[in-house]
């Protein structure tokens, strides 16, 4: 049974307002301007393996809540890098995950998940220990089917653009391959984006090796600071021509510094001769975001910036099977100054758009809705990650409305890595933001004509506008 | 058309409490303890400009939100400081913004605007780019009239008590001339309040001149630090017999510091010589307003502090347009152990009124109600500015009633420069408050009678008592 | 008349749902695994003093509001420990309290007080000055009945198992004469928790003495580092067999720090001697954390860690009438950094049971929620304190189920030294619960056969589990 008025207030009136609005927005074509969709996926059109690695092992939310309860991430098909065994077999992963479903009671990867069985696989059984196999096995039958091949969800999702998101040191060959094929490329339905971190940041395991295939791929000497930043320049026109609009960038801070070439240069190469502590490294990404800010300008790269993770804090989990598996924690992040230098030089400047991202959602109100509601060059991301959830997604158009209005929002992003939860996460979206201006109008605080423009603004418009799609 | 259930919960129980509760507030008269018009405006009692003028240009809320889509604050007709051109035309300025309304959308400013041009002008047609000129001269009409000078405005607005706020270096001129017409003085109409930053931070554009003047205004020889304390001590008697029963400070910490006359006399000299640095700067304002708190302890008057601003961050724009004008930003900020050494000395002293502040809503469950709980001495303030907003209000209410109760806090204060957005400002509070204890009544916590006594003390008694009106 | 529907959202739908599932989890045996009532009470049955001096003298809830306007704690009867006189007389204390009744209006106080004057002693009429002798006449002669002694109140109120919190110093006599009455002991009815904070932070009044009293307790020489240790070990020993199934850490931070034994033993002598400064008492703290998580995972004692508290920052009060009387202040508190030695070590070992609580809302989404949900090792404990109240309670559930989920929560604790107090307070927590499982369900993202178990088990059988009850 569809949830027709899921995650609406159930007070009637601003329910039958929330419907309404929720019509307008329902059926606008997806922009996700920012997310971590492996591009192979949909350049290979293979299908979908079996329902645990399609849905359990890559999704960190669900390995991580099922570790916090002494489930360990191996045991549910998380591939380790220490040589440890993990398991192998989709159906054991499964039963394993179908027996902790309580766990994920009130989160939105309960949400997530028993909307994507239902609405993409059309299996409407609940999830139980008991009906684990059932599931499983419904699931596994569709994805047999080529209906649920990747570009026919593709377009069954009613995705307008797709950005995924590449290094620098990609080769970019699968977005040529989707190019080729009248999916990618400039204008294209699925296109890349600029994330430069792993040749920005000298605590990145590898960062000189990385630096120096850098150099390789661009054709330029990044043993020098002109050479590197030229390299970087090179990527960025290259990313451009397979489509990218915006470059992103997770900082452990969200500081910034305005450094001359000189002093760069000695950072720089500091780092090289590894001999880079701590704070250098902090010296120079801060520098780098600058540099990156000016060159955003020049060609046109929104710019997105994702600070406040304290990456693999979980050292267990993350000498056992790597990064990006669940171990990352949030932690309090500052703005205010840190950001001054950038904006010092080009907050004003409307060539800029500046995205910014939080984990820290006390930055809401304090920070982040009066710095994008006082620079032309700054908007506001989506909550992203832990706080991209219905309750934070409503505090989040309470927090900052009031100091950024609704247009220095830059749309939903759903970040995500798994493609099947594509259309849910937009749709979460679309349902709160109808919830909150039903609230608005309910409250004789905006005409319901003006509420239904806003809402389309957000799920559509506004997005494709500020990512220059 | 008039909104009578604005901002009510649309819960028909909560919502009719609410009526109930706002129809006992509605009409008492506004005491405003704290704002910033000039009072020129009621000396004078000169007719307003046109709408552009009075409206927009001196409106940062305004200009803000239009600066962060790109609009340029002297394209509004925000003076310049810099020689560079600003629009002079009322017409023009009001087309630019009627243009960009929607940017206003689920903001105080929206509020705000709407209720005075229904209330105050009784222009109900909805500001849109096509009716920008018919709203235009329509308020341009009503100020031509008599009923909208200022003086006859203010009676119609039922306004007990306003407080303007003065630097010890004004004369008190206008407060003479208020004063003289029965408008002014102690116990009178409009009032001043004591505001020495101008004096006390020697960060501030041109203090040690400042210092100079307050000697030659009080008689006292502020080459030495004695004369100093002796000066302020002077303006402070003079503030008292033009009505002030408050002082309000604008620090950006809210940290204080105990010094012997000797150490304090030492950060003086260093600063009327130039030579202290950001440190004394701190050091000697943390002084200052232990030093305060005492004189207040002995004068009576009630002791406002408002800490958290980073001002100017918008250096561009401070630049060009200078202070107040929309360039500052909150930051978080530290109570618990900054207003430590002040309460240690004085916070058990009920003479001492100290109505505390912030821009950090953080703090109202975790610092602010805990001080104002536990302290004789402390008193909440309002939300302000960035805060004052209707969903900050409430969630104000739902964060320290529970560790300060209602008689902690110290009422609504609008904080204002826009004299005609005063009653709308007022009534936002009257209206949230109304719904915050409508909840608390349908869900049994408080009895209705209780509820409608408490919304005629926050709107009336509570500030009239506390600010010693 | 008894309030149904206290704390139910009023919006009819949410109501009947929020009815049904409280039908589920009010009458549910209390368990309350965290608290400081006097086990004297217990152990001895005797009838409990007048009115005054069991409501408000103890309360530092009631005497610390009342402190915040004015009214001093000694003419509340709190006794002094500096030989001013106190108000002795129990009827004047309550007439006094009377007087400023409407002070508690929409705080949790209230709520504690009327229901417990309602349900436990059948007192229905409003206190108010007018009724303050009528309700003081009627809860003295309801003490002096055998049904009110508090060994009949236990069993009126439900309660499983209560557990009391004493110190390494204490002997357990109490706890002793419990067991032998069938009330304590291991299993039993009332039980202790392992509470070594005056032993462990050197800035304790009185460490040095109390560590020398430690080593007689125990037969061990505390003189060295080593026999502290030991000490601490027989006397964790001691506690299990009195019952105990959890140890509770006071700490200003929730920093931890590894240390080998050669550097801990250093400072222990440190403080010994009497040369420890702040830092080394910190890091002392710090170490001892991790000393005690690797103790838990060796005897299974749950380790409960409550940092955040500026204690006594209220030095009049304190000078005046000691610790505990309401002089502390929250603080803003860090977990992520802090905690990562700790967690490095044994974060990921589910031997270890490590709860966290905190006096800082800002951090339950941020960190707290982050980390429960991310190690197997750590539990949430429910809002505590300042922040034990509906308001926080609700905030609570939405900002930490979406990231932690319903079961890496452990389940309410009452914290409370007011014996008559505790049904009130774990019947709040149902109701808010079940509040917050309504708007789920209400909203379609919970069936309400889930939400019925889910209560169920945040009442009950949560606490169990994890306490190890």
């Amino acid at each position: 049974m569809s949830r027709a008025d899921l995650l609406f207030p159930s007070e009637p009136t601003q329910r039958a307002i929330a419907r309404e609005l929720y019509a307008h927005a329902r059926d606008q074509p997806i922009i996700s301007p920012h997310g971590h969709v492996d591009p192979a996926i949909l350049a290979d059109d293979a299908p979908f393996p079996d329902p645990a690695r399609l849905i359990i092992c890559p999704d960190h939310y669900v390995t991580r809540m099922l570790l916090s309860q002494g489930i360990e991430p191996a045991s549910l098909g998380v591939p380790t890098r220490d040589g440890q065994p993990y398991e192998q077999d989709g159906r054991t992963i499964w039963r394993r995950f179908a027996e902790h479903w309580h766990l994920f009671r009130g989160t939105p990867s309960r949400l997530w998940l028993e909307e994507t069985f239902t609405n993409v696989f059309g299996v409407t059984t609940a999830l139980s220990p008991a009906t684990a196999d059932e599931v499983y096995d419904a699931i596994a039958a569709k994805l047999a089917e080529p209906e649920f091949r990747p570009r026919a969800l593709f377009e069954r999702f009613n995705i307008e653009v797709l950005a995924t998101t590449e290094s620098p040191l990609d080769d970019l060959g699968r977005h040529a391959k989707l190019a080729a094929d009248g999916w990618g490329g400039p204008g294209g339905r699925v296109i890349t984006t600029f994330r430069p971190d792993n040749v920005v940041d000298m605590e990145f395991e590898g960062w000189a090796d990385n630096v120096a295939k850098l150099g390789e791929i661009a054709g330029e000497d990044t043993g020098t600071y002109r050479g590197y930043i030229a390299a970087l320049r090179k990527r960025r026109e290259a990313f451009i021509a397979a489509g990218a609009t915006s470059s992103d960038h997770g900082h452990p801070t969200a500081d910034t510094l305005v450094l001359d070439e000189v002093e760069a240069a000695e950072l720089y190469e500091l780092g090289l001769r590894g001999e880079a502590d701590q704070d250098d490294a902090e010296y120079f990404r801060n520098h780098m975001l600058v540099e990156f800010a000016r060159m955003s300008i020049e060609d046109g790269l929104v710019m997105q910036l994702h600070p406040g993770a304290d990456r693999n804090h979980n050292k267990w989990l993350y000498a056992r099977h790597g990064r990006d598996v669940g171990g990352d924690i949030p932690q309090a992040t500052e703005y205010v100054r840190g950001l001054a230098p950038l904006l010092d030089l080009y907050g004003n400047d409307p060539r800029l758009r500046l995205v910014l991202y939080t984990l820290d959602e006390d930055t809401f109100t304090r920070e982040l809705a009066p710095l994008a509601g006082g620079y032309a060059a700054v908007y506001l991301g989506a909550p992203w990650w832990f706080l991209d959830s219905p309750e934070v997604l409503r505090r989040f158009r309470e927090a900052v409305t009031e100091s950024a209005g609704f247009y220095n929002t830059s749309g939903f992003v759903d970040d995500t890595r798994a493609f099947c939860s594509i259309p849910v996460r937009h749709d979460v979206a679309r349902r709160i933001d109808a919830g909150f201006l039903a609230r608005l109008v309910a409250e004789e605080r905006l005409p319901l004509d003006e509420a239904a423009e806003t809402i389309v603004d957000l799920a559509y418009r506004l997005p494709k506008r500020i990512f220059r799609l």
